[in-house]
């Protein structure tokens, strides 16, 4: 039976593969999800994915992923900085979380360096494309696994 | 006649006893609310409630008090830290405001010792868990009937 | 033919001309509004107005005016100082943006002296009042006439 | 059985009703303390008042309600923010901890922001007036009496 | 009759046109003063011009246009960011104060975001190119006309 | 008739012409109380002389001078750079306060740069030695007899 | 034919499985190399293997690896937060560079947050325990099969 | 034989009596500089006198009393907070040299606490009005007399 | 013939053995007391004892073991971290100083790391528990002997 | 029977006896050693003396005293100001750690008065020059017999 | 043909070899602009030597070598540290700058240490006495024949 | 007879003209040593060459150059910015100590912007490339002459 994890993106994700491509890639955010799906779906995960460009939005999502979710993968975008009371939301969740950027944030502005949600997240990967999804995807796997 | 006093929960409040109850109580925000509409009426003041996890849904719903509410009992929740919009619509705010937080955040966190609401707040209780929404409506009434 | 521009105002400049008069002037944002629609006929531009307190539905607001506007002119309120996000919508929308405050926020408390926005603007226009709105429509028009 | 409670005033504040009331109200510490006295009889609370502008005096005072008081409930003036001996003295003390300050100090100049004594503290109200002494003392009966 | 208005150019802007006109343009402030006579004949207002290199002679000139000119604009370049003597002097000016950039300052080096002068300038107009002095002059044209 | 005033000094200043007499000088604190009298018969002042190592007993005196004394002369000595409480005292003193420092303080450690105190005194005279209390008399008799 | 690949681990990682184990996870290094150099195989990697406590040591690791080794993948373990010197070493390396950590930098002391490393690091995966280094090989396979 | 002494004030200075009196009195410079000749000779002191906007012209005076003046008391104006290379001038000037301000500059913005200025003068005499001159004039006498 | 030595404890250290002795250890301080006096005597030193929370009194002591006694070993608590008045009196004080600290407070509150007295202090041991007196005692022996 | 302890000299500490006497005493590195070894003797301690300038190589012997080793002392030199891995190394270390500085760090430059190492060390003797050897020694012995 | 090359140097170097010679030497500055001519004449380039203690003379000097000398040697004395201005003037020059300074700038004091001409600067000479001029003479001469 | 001098280069120093030329330029550095080398036998030195990455190595270099060499030449690379360690090694040296740097480090990333062999060095030569090398041996040479 596969668990449920959730996939969760914040704003301006939905622009990926128009925006910047040199800095975000060419990929586009509904590719990135068909293949999280199919992904999760070898590694026994059932992938929900969701976008939203609203904090309040993102913190519902997360609320709502409370007792449902075995996971979370977040991609919290410009509010990774700046949202404590995301933070607050993701604390509230029983399971893993692992923080994904699709650049490599720290070699960026100085205000870029600094993630409330890398004060609760498990794990952070950064700088790997879209390709840090499925790397996400797996490492969850293999936490749930493990669990 | 009762005075309208608008009580606002911000980011988070309406996990109020699930979420990590050593740090914020049992108590849940139905709970909370309820009592203060109670208080109210032995204090001669209409409690009109309302939470949400948007800081836009926040900054409405402030101005919608304008004119309408003698007092604002807010709990900014992670907001505190980070909302300068919210600090401008209770500045166009006329009445008291009381801030509460449940917590004592400043045991907590550094970046949970500033808020930007507190440049607003005429006056501010912290620690007192759900307790304190109960002292803050004292305050009010205090206010009130002093005006 | 006129060139589409977007007007687009943040939290709280819905209150403009109740609010703080001495601060923000006694214009309401309606009347602003139609002034630029006026002003900007004359010069050849179809000014589009929008307001939000919300940070997202701002974000939605700019990401929307991607191949449609050929300028935004942004009133970021509260948010100028606390949101990545929309600093990272405007770097993906293609035309000039110009930044405008109604008050001399440098004039202010410290934490309004840095705008996020401000490090994607072409042009920051501060201080001038409701005059401000005018006076980016022509250096919009100044540009677009010299692109 | 009433059960006994220190509400220790640091320095300056027994020129409480003379000095700038415009900040800090017109009351006189004799009579907050007459009727902390009267309330604290109410809610079952003895209430020993102390004050002292001497540092080493507060700290004395506070040693000495170890094993006595309950409860202490504490405005420590300019100590607040510059005693990292009064913060020992109260990490020493076993019963609940309330600090209060009349004027919102969040509000004043910036080295008011912080307070040693807000490190021990469990809770803190903070610009109430004279009326803050009357929350903290509802707020230690609620503790006693739940402890 | 016409209205006496000072433009004042600082540092280096006798170079505007030969200095890295990527960053500054190609007018050169000879064409820029005069643009801004024509146009302030048109508004009603007599624009008189001065440039220096020297923060002492710009000093000079600020404090001899006390009780002669109705306004100052002022491009203060490089001094901007360092001068006390200058912000003495153009606070002893009564009129309304008008700060031009040519560049945006707030996307340069860090050291270019704060200026002095911007504490007491009325109105701060900056990234607009050449085409600022103009905006400059019309929003001393309706400060003048209003006031 | 003569004009009291309190001529204060705080801790280790009882040790002048003991210690360090390079920094300080070879003057005693009786020597420096007995000229300060002498000085202050011919310029018509009475000066009331006190010297305490105990912040708490500087406060009490500050306090005592209220109502009494016309203006007040202090050396702070190292509660200069630490005490609020001691600030507020003198806050609440209503006729002019000196602050002398015998040494040039910007010259030293970068910690006694910060005075608490120069936050309320009118004027500061530091560096001039033992003669800097006879330049705060004759400043204070110039302000009592302008006053 | 196989890539070579660089797997480069730092101080102290020698004594994973027996350092704090809560924090580290119980695989030793060498059971980690294994597993890397299989999972390389699978991917088309040549992996090799290298550890040192001196700094020195792994800057001529590095250096070494220019002209050689396809990709790093690189632990700087405690040097990442200290280390100038191997972060231009890694400059003057031509392919890509992966940083590994094995716990959530993020969550631990402050000085840990900022790594000289991740200045040059293409990719930053952390808080995945052992499980990081399979990660980074995937990723490290996924650029060169597309470069 | 008189001892001649340098005078100098910096910039704005020449506007006093004119700028802000409530911040700088009612005196002008003649006024002060005036008394502070006749004083001078009272106290057997030839007082020279200068004042310039100019910051180099300050340290060509500075420079050129090298030699020439026993003293200096130097009110530098908005240079004190800026000017290294006053600083620089007034170490190769081999008397004493007190710093005066007319206002308490410690009561003003934080960037008016710090002086270069400072870092060299052997007695600093601040926010005396006018008066200030007169002080320093007097320590000077002393200092020269027991010198 | 012994020599004097003083032993100095202020604030909080008479209640050692009863406050928190996880991290300040079972020993009271008299048996503290005793034991130096003990070991003084073994190594021809007249141990004399004090104690007091009062930050005037410390300095009070300090000041008349000049010339009496030949070092002082303080544990100046948390006046260490805020006392420029004890460190000042120490200052004058003209044999060694060594500073003891029960506890090692370098791995304690950031705001425990700064000493005002290990600026003046000859010698600092910290996190020896009670047995850092006696260390403290050798090495004062050590240095009169060599002295 | 002996327990060993690991005594550990960092960087440039071959040099004592040689380097700056002044600051370092004129005892050499080999007669420290001696002595340490001859008092360890009389206290139960086999002492195990080990120096290098090599980060990589304090690191080295730090992890091979583990499980041989009963306790470190250990002076980090200029190392214990920028050594993150050798913190590292110590962390991995089961028995107490002591930190012994010659100088008193805490009067030299800034950047002396952070230690890496203090965040791991159970005890910190500095200033205490040669002799601060024998006070951890002796240190450790006491630890060692009451464990 | 000799190139022109411009030596310039700013506030109190016309004082050197009188000024602090411990610290800047026994040469004065007519000394050394005749050794720079004749060494420059060996190299090929014809030196053109100006002082001047003005920030705005030297910002004229610069721009009035655009188009003529073909690199500049500067020694900006105080200015260094403090003039935005002469960094925009040196910007707008084209050939190559060299900043000389007499003493190591950076053991002195801190704000010694930033130097904004640095920020445009092609190289830095500091410590070497007045040798530092010759050598970046030798410098520019190697620049111009590669070039 | 040549005296000895020790030429010193720290890490990826070794790289020289293999890495990033555009930053480091073409000379390798066994071209530089050789340089040196001819270039001292021509002003009477005797250049000794050595190159370390490792900090260790090149403190035992340091070490072993007191009493051998009359004066250091050293290019710490990465190490300038990080290594106490490396600065108390030459400050246990006797002679002159020349810090080379081949970029101008004030122009790159601010944490190259300090270094803590400044702090030591008697002279600093930045951004003269492999010529500064040149510049600091004839540097070294007249002060060994002078001397």
């Amino acid at each position: 039976m596969s668990l449920p994890v959730l996939l969760l993106n914040g704003p301006n994700l939905n622009l990926l593969g128009q925006r910047e491509p040199a800095l975000y890639g060419a990929t586009t955010l509904p590719e990135i999800e068909a293949e999280a799906v199919a992904l999760g779906r070898d590694l026994g995960l059932e992938v929900r994915c969701a976008q939203s460009n609203h904090e309040g939005a993102l913190i519902d999502l997360v609320q709502e992923a409370r007792g449902v979710a075995r996971a979370i993968i977040i991609n919290p975008g410009g509010y990774s900085h700046t949202s404590v009371a995301l933070l607050d939301a993701l604390s509230a969740f029983e399971g893993p979380v692992v923080e994904v950027h699709i650049s490599q944030i720290h070699r960026r502005e100085s205000f870029r360096h600094r993630s409330y949600v890398s004060r609760r997240a498990d794990a952070v990967i950064a700088g790997c494309g879209a390709q840090g999804y499925a790397l996400a995807l797996r490492h969850v796997a293999h936490l749930l696994s493990a669990g």
